[in-house]
């Protein structure tokens, strides 16, 4: 299935997902895809092979709040309609990373070459999105303020399993005062597809957290005295579940170069 | 005005808010009204001289997290039709105060010798109704399992002033695990008129209260080590407010005896 081209009487509106995803596909833009196509939907990915794609389709459905998946492939085809128009997941993310037997082989920046007739895309949503509706509300986060990336934690709290997927949840933190913590348990509620509520708030240590100044992923971030730690289920969750498994072949997104999709946040607000 | 009795054909039913009037009225329930008439909401209850109406009127507009107003009067009327069928403010709530120049004169089952043609009731939702709410999901509330009352405290949280009226606000405290305390959040978020959502959540200090084991109002309540104090606006605000006003004439209801309305819990959910 060769790529489908826009065709030229198709511009695609400047700053949508669509254009983002054209310019990631022609070349015009590398690197990390935080603040691309403001208001659109990003994903976290995961190709499995079929044989393995069940399993993961039902641990995503057994563990919503770490793995909400928002979107899939049929198996070999590279489009996710559900998405996005003209969307070819070979081509539409900045790098990805392909793995073989657990060990990392190649970080491309597209992924033609290694495609397959059985391979199954997953689309899981991604913290951008509830990040987005915080900070429109006024509420500072600070890892982007500080221009670094969320500090991530493998926590005590199991997910459940599902054939061979299983392992910890991983959260994401971010230091709230109470007040906003508040208010971002209650704006994220609206977003369950992109994570939703936050999982635990205050006390890391009931959730496995020895030390809450040395992250297992991301950068480490600054707790203040008038501040929670406030932690929400994590997409990096499937990534490390799957890096448990050591599947014979699978590719995921580089870390931060996501897929951008053709979905605006606010259709994912239940409220 | 007199008392209107019922008429003979109309039997309230078993177990409603009308029911709990009529008990109280005749004289069959006394004593404190939670758990009478489960589903409907209670109220906390301010009676004014209509010279201190309207600042009263206007302080719980400004201040609708600790003073959530549910029923007015018109000058002089003891009926408050919005809350109840045959609602008679004088004698449907077991026990009241009598306050002149702020000190307590009385406390009487009935107030009919005390009414005034110029006096206004304010009627202000309480937090039996969020806590039934809360409940109802499961999550358990110490002081109901401890059958004591709920600790309340003075906080640096300043309300904002109407005319004489100013203070600070009160808070009632509920210990919550951190899961159970994100759920609360969402919980008490559907009901904006009786309290709504959390004012704080953690470190006591953040908001003046200096030793948790140490209530303003109510009774002591453990904080366990795996749980977070969860703090509430409470409707003894306005009582604390009033009283440091000393007016020269208020009538407020006797602690914890409520007015019992005709008004379901259920309707005071936004969602």
């Amino acid at each position: 299935m060769a790529v489908t081209p826009l065709r030229r009487d198709e511009k695609p509106v400047p700053g949508s997902g669509l254009s983002a995803r054209m310019a990631v596909r022609g070349g015009a833009h590398h690197g990390p895809t935080a603040g691309l196509a403001p208001g659109y939907v990003q994903g976290n990915l995961a190709i499995l092979p079929k044989a393995l794609a069940a399993d993961f389709l039902q641990f995503c459905r057994l563990n919503p709040k770490p793995c909400p998946l928002i979107g899939t492939s049929a198996p070999g085809d590279p489009r996710v309609p559900e998405l996005g128009k003209d969307l070819d997941i070979r081509t539409d993310l900045p790098r990805y990373r392909v793995w073989k037997h657990g060990e990392l082989v190649d970080e491309p920046d597209d992924i033609c070459k290694f495609w397959r007739d059985d391979l199954v895309s997953f689309v899981i949503g991604c913290s951008f999105s509830f990040e987005e509706a915080l900070t429109a509300e006024g509420i500072e986060l600070r890892h982007i303020a500080r221009g670094c990336n969320v500090p991530m934690y493998r926590t005590s709290i199991a997910t459940q399993k599902a054939g061979p997927f299983h392992g910890p949840m991983v959260v994401s933190m971010r230091p709230l005062t109470p007040r906003d913590a508040i208010r971002a348990v209650q704006i994220t509620t609206r977003f369950p597809s992109v994570h939703g509520a936050p999982v635990h708030i205050g006390k890391p240590e009931m959730i496995g957290i020895k030390d809450i100044g040395k992250p297992d992923y991301g950068d480490v971030v600054e707790v203040r005295n008038d501040e929670l730690p406030v932690f929400w289920a994590c997409g990096v969750t499937p990534q490390s579940v799957i890096a448990t498994v050591r599947p014979d072949f699978c590719i995921t997104h580089y870390p931060g170069s996501m897929l951008v999709t053709d979905r605006k946040n606010t259709e994912f607000a239940v409220l």
